[in-house]
């Protein structure tokens, strides 16, 4: 069966943990201990080069890495990733949005605030990071005052990728009550069929 | 035909430029001044939300940013980008590895020291970006003892997406000189047919 090296802090291993419930593909969840630094020993080095959760062993051995390919992976086939050449391509346009501008801040201020501790000498970089954020949010409002979803007009692996972090940015310090258009798109992802919450395992 | 807002001075935008000319896909490209802040006008951000480039404008008038889902759009179909469903997910995993674990330390470090000035009070952060960018190189090293290339044992957007900021890492202050499969491979990404080089319009 296939395993999941997860843990139920990261969002990016939510991601994965959500889309496979979703997809009704059964696995196996290894906890991987981030606070206690569990991702930086050899042993897991070993099994999982590029040194971050989620990582997927697959039935064959075969390990994948990087949560937003994972989910490419599972969801080929489906309709939460289209098969259309340019739907696709929005998809994947989100998907990286996701990771370089959204993920740095909005999921870097909730770990450091409400898991592990701002790092001596980086409150100034919070702030900053709080700010980068924001226009984030703001980014993904201003598209969700024209569309339901980010890609396809329908629910696809974009719209968990960036409900993954989004969801719990209040952890993080961001205030999203004014964000009308967003928090009616949080209430879509959360009414989508076999919907899990992030505490979920 | 084919727009691309580009920029002689962006990685990022090199890819696609790169991409593009091997396939022999036509294309006006149309150059950004990033010095003078251009992405951030409201004219631009009227034609690209997401306010960076590389953005193409296609035939019909749809604009697709973000330069590996630039990338991946265009490669499909072609051997650039793998059909085969765990192949495809190995070269996003590398996609996604370099827009996370790389451009933010390899390709700013470079941004910063060759091209727009260190902000001030960052002098501490270049060297933590210069440190993280040295992780990231270790890492390629490590894979390219193993392998030819990123994914499938072939050229592909993986590499594409990597050679773009790593063979001007030294623009950054990266020493590349003790790495010798990650330069074996520099030179077989040279080395395809069609390469051209960044400063090629």
């Amino acid at each position: 069966m296939l395993t999941l090296y997860d843990s139920l802090v990261s969002g990016n291993a939510y991601k994965v943990r959500l889309l496979l419930t979703q997809l009704g593909i059964p696995f196996e969840r290894v906890e991987v201990d981030l606070r206690s630094g569990e991702t930086r020993t050899p042993a897991f080095r070993a099994l999982a080069p590029l040194g971050r959760v989620p990582v997927v062993v697959l039935d064959d051995g075969t390990v994948l890495a990087e949560s937003n390919a994972i989910m490419c992976y599972f969801a080929e086939g489906t309709p939460l990733l289209p098969s259309d050449r340019l739907e696709r391509a929005q998809v994947l346009q989100w998907l990286f949005w996701e990771q370089y501008s959204h993920e740095p801040y909005v999921a870097v201020a909730r770990a450091w605030v409400a898991y592990f501790g701002v790092p001596a000498g980086k409150e100034a970089e919070l702030e900053e990071r709080r700010e980068r954020g924001r226009q984030a949010l703001k980014t993904m409002e201003r598209h969700l005052e024209r569309c339901s979803f980010f890609a396809g007009e329908r629910y696809t692996v974009a719209d968990i990728a960036l409900y993954a972090y989004t969801h719990v940015a209040g952890e993080g310090g961001f205030d999203l009550s004014e964000l009308a258009a967003l928090q009616r798109w949080l209430n879509r992802v959360r009414e989508q069929p076999g919907h899990v919450t992030i505490e979920a395992r």
